[in-house]
């Protein structure tokens, strides 16, 4: 019988939210995404921290989100992307289980700037956004997570 | 001979300030330091995106991450870590040079900050600083750089 909940620290992540899973790690589409976009993959074992990670772990996660990154860049009409991990709490994570943020970027996200002396300023807002992973989102329902991991699973392989 | 420089994307990095190499990838203090012990992990082949890498280059960065922010993290008597890639331009990658940023946090950082209703405010802030790698902050001496470097090849093995 497939996996119904993906366990995310204490979350359970329904399995219409997953678009990708190995033998060691999953990724699903995100509760609140800081940008359209904004995935997640995670190790299938519980681990808090970066140095809690097997090597075998460490490889099976990086591959997936280096792969996955390329395939949601071109589906998204992306130029850019952003990989990060919280290491721990001061470094904002929330959800106390290793997962890596993979967040898309357009070149678009600097047309709506006509002056380019600001573009140091749009620059700065765009690497905060890049980071608000965490705070301030508005929930989705499971369905809306649901339709997008759908589309994702067409093309990622 | 040694060598004497590395190059990071156009930019030459003095040896004195590189603390550990391996035959894929070295690792170097920080010209701008958003925090304290924030170094970079760079491939030694010039890629500008995380899609150039090759499977065996991206699993010696990230290895090489793993480990050597364990020992900056303990070295700095920091409680966690941010790990991130700006890939592409988008994401406000400055230097076309695929590199890994890490940077080491404290939980002194929040000692500041007596009002815990505040708490969510000052962890995006924290978000905030923790991406803001590579905009207005101050060029370093190459002998303050080389310093730090000292310090860490005493304990990076």
């Amino acid at each position: 019988m497939a996996v119904e909940y993906y366990d995310f620290g204490p979350h359970k992540i329904h399995h219409s939210s997953v678009f990708y899973t190995s033998n060691l790690s999953f990724a699903f589409v995100n509760l609140r995404p800081a940008v359209t976009g904004h995935v997640l993959v995670c190790s299938k074992r519980e681990v808090k921290r970066v140095a809690d990670l097997t090597d075998d772990e460490t490889i099976d996660l990086w591959r997936i989100a280096k792969k996955l990154g390329r395939q949601l860049e071109s589906y998204h009409k992306a130029s850019s992307l952003s990989f990060g991990i919280q290491d721990g709490p001061q470094a904002g994570q929330t959800v106390p289980h290793v997962h890596i943020h993979i967040l898309p970027w357009k070149s678009g996200d600097y047309e709506n700037n006509d002056d380019i002396y600001d573009d140091m300023n749009e620059k700065e807002k765009e690497l905060n956004r890049a980071l608000k992973v965490d705070v301030e989102r508005k929930d989705r329902s499971i369905e809306e997570m649901a339709l997008e991991a759908d589309e994702y699973r067409k093309f990622v392989f």
